[in-house]
């Protein structure tokens, strides 16, 4: 039985379904929303236009699954989970129906849920979340309107995507975010590269802002922003602050959370403590395996990890999840930003001692056309010289190149092993030595303090 | 004191006086040509047109190198290496005046020649080598003549990019090549994609031709090329060989040579059972780590790495060069080609018993504008489940994703590893598993047989 039926729940279910017929496994799937198995990292590019169809963002449709023999439940949600008598309570949004519903095996994928502030204003129409299709969707119904000014509050990952996209709407952009710089994943140096490239495209950055309110008009939809730098004008809001574990129903069954608020697991997915119960997907957090703490980072990629994992072993195989690196890569229009590993603040909160360095590149030759500028920072410990993070922000070839900065680090790199790696070269891909490669020849080439 | 002027040469001498002032050391480098560290990988882009400018290939003129007292004598050749009393015989090409000059330390840097056939035609102005600047100048005065056919004789690296470059300067071309696909890099079933996307390009591809002869016409110049598969009208024949290492003067002075013919170097890149002799970049052979097998492979980016360790330990630190693992990118068009580790030939010489996988994935996200089609081959190790290699041909985003496993395979990694890597995933740069792990899964979840 699998809670929530986007990429975690729905993967693993695919995958056991893949290993153990029918006839040998029962699988029903409840979700509270009318989709299954969709892309939430799309959805900027749905509102933003460069994906037209609501349904390309849909991997497998329900019939699919259904087509499969998974017993696909929407817009059903579960109410409970009875741990003792093995089963859940599940009740029918349309008509209302409650019924319990008996399992050997749960897997809890209930995601995440934005980040909504109790400030006044926040809960109007025209003031969006962009956490689930139905959320895109009304966004778009809002922008329909005469919407010429969008205030994006956050400014993170969805922040600056969702600025992107009231971009490529043609609206006037406002993010306001309460760090010194956007992109708090990244180090405030590599913050400040994004701020400006995003005052390029003519985005209004408010940094260090706080919002109090959203200020309506007579009509009940949004006039401005209210924050504790002034007063920002909107026709819509965006919600950019990121999302929490969506976890209150575990936790009222007794499962234990971690200190982020996400379910622990074992590396197999487990539930640790509790038979038969699994874990994936936005829900849970994960092991970053430079730092060696759990964190909750809600991405798409790890929720397939988890599914498969889960699948597998449900399935009869064998199979875990390591871990992460917490490697993460975005765009504002035409800026690619990445990260891998740890930056600047969290090395300090893990007791490393660090050096860091700051390179100048380019995607390509630099004679090459289209060779495009990039800046990379990349941290290692003192003494050792182990690969502890690495950032890039830059155009066009920047942010995939964090790959290897993330392969480096699952293997315990030291950047001389770095300086010494096989990397693709030709003109038309990379300069002689690779931009990550810069980076390490800088640091390896250090004077040790 | 340095033989040759270009990647591992002057990455050699740059390095060593990073480190050491021309008060203690003396550093003099000659070059047989008229230029120094230009990049002889960006020739077919000058050709093509894309680089409009020969001084864009030059990263560093003589100028510039004897500003930092490097004493750089171009046009200069090295006749004769006298190892016991530790000097080298110079002639100067203009004047001819000859000399002797002592070393301590020897760099010997002489790189590779372009293989041409001995041939009817093949010495005839009109067929040209593209190993220097010097060379890649007389074909594009060649080309200033009425030209409309080329016949690239070669199918590898340097023929399909020179493929390319004629096919930018609007002339017909055919390449004709020996294996039955082109790029014999790759394995065949990959070696026919690259040549169905050639030919739709509109590119002859002439297969399992050996070439025979270049008839000249009465002005001495090219009208056809020869092979065993009949005549290929041309005006101007481009030569895709391959290059050899050039080490007549190495192997002169007894200095040893491995079965590819190039030099043999410890990995701090001595010459073996010479004191105060090193060797780097074309002219040297290199060991594959992942087969344990020493290969010839003209790179820059090997050549600069060689020289930065050279530099560095002739300037008193201490570096060296751990192998390769066989990466190369290329491309023809908008064809993208890649590969790492062994192909199936390769690990079937090193005696492995290896599984593959062949996957098609996307550059983005299935759903993301310019999502680009790519195929992904992976070898294993069967049983371990230890990565052998990579090989992919796609559309733009294809190529550099090798660079993932050029790392694992560095790290010794499992298919198993791969497919829990922490890749950089949003939907403008990959699909939620990156086509690398596509493959991976796909070998992970082959049974064991």
């Amino acid at each position: 039985m699998v809670i929530g039926a986007d990429a975690a729940g729905m993967s693993a279910a695919s995958q056991a379904r893949r290993r153990r017929g029918p006839d040998e496994l029962r699988i029903t799937a409840f979700d509270r929303g009318g989709f299954s198995s969709y892309s939430a990292c799309g959805i900027p590019y749905w509102v933003g236009g460069e994906v037209a169809e609501r349904a390309s963002l849909i991997a497998r449709t329900p019939q699919e699954h259904r087509r499969r023999d998974i017993d696909l439940r929407l817009r059903t949600e579960v109410t409970e989970i009875d741990l003792d008598r093995r089963r859940v309570r599940s009740r029918e949004l349309d008509g209302g129906t409650e019924r319990w519903t008996g399992f050997d095996q749960l897997v809890v994928a209930t995601g995440a849920v934005p980040l909504r502030p109790a400030l006044p204003g926040f809960d109007a129409p025209g003031v969006h979340g962009v956490q689930t299709l139905d959320d895109g969707g009304a966004l778009l119904a809002t922008l329909e309107h005469d919407c010429h000014r969008a205030v994006v509050v956050g400014g993170g990952y969805i922040g600056v995507e969702m600025a992107e996209a009231m971009v490529r709407r043609g609206l006037r952009v406002t993010v306001v975010h309460r760090s010194a710089e956007p992109m708090g994943t990244l180090d405030p140096d590599m913050g400040r590269l994004v701020r400006t490239a995003m005052e390029g495209m003519g985005i209004e950055v408010v940094p260090g802002a706080e919002a109090r309110a959203v200020r309506l008009g007579p009509d009940g939809r949004p006039r401005a922003v209210v924050s504790t730098a002034g007063e920002h004008p909107a026709d819509v809001v965006v919600l950019g602050l990121g999302v929490r574990p969506h976890t209150e129903l575990a936790e009222a069954a007794g499962l234990p959370l971690g200190a982020s608020g996400g379910l622990r697991t074992t590396p197999e997915m487990r539930v640790p403590g509790v038979d038969g119960v699994w874990a994936g997907g936005d829900c849970v957090e994960v092991l970053n395996t430079v730092s060696g703490r759990y964190q909750h980072i809600p991405l798409g990629t790890h929720a397939n990890k988890h599914g498969l994992v889960i699948g597998t072993n449900i399935g009869g195989g064998r199979a875990s999840f390591p871990g992460v690196v917490g490697t993460a890569v975005s765009k504002v229009c035409s800026v690619e930003i990445a990260r891998t590993g740890l930056r600047g603040r969290e090395a300090d909160a893990a007791g490393l001692d660090w050096e860091s360095a700051v390179i100048e590149s380019t995607s390509r030759a630099g004679y090459y056309p289209g060779a495009a500028p990039m800046t990379v920072k990349m941290l290692a410990e003192r003494g050792s010289g182990r690969l502890l993070g690495v950032q890039i922000v830059g155009e066009e070839g920047a942010a995939k190149r964090v790959d290897v900065a993330a392969v480096a680090l699952t293997a315990g790199m030291t950047v001389s092993q770095i300086v010494s790696l096989d990397l693709g070269y030709a003109p038309p891909f990379a300069p002689v030595w690779d931009p990550v490669q810069v980076a390490a020849r800088k640091l390896a080439s250090q004077p040790a303090r």
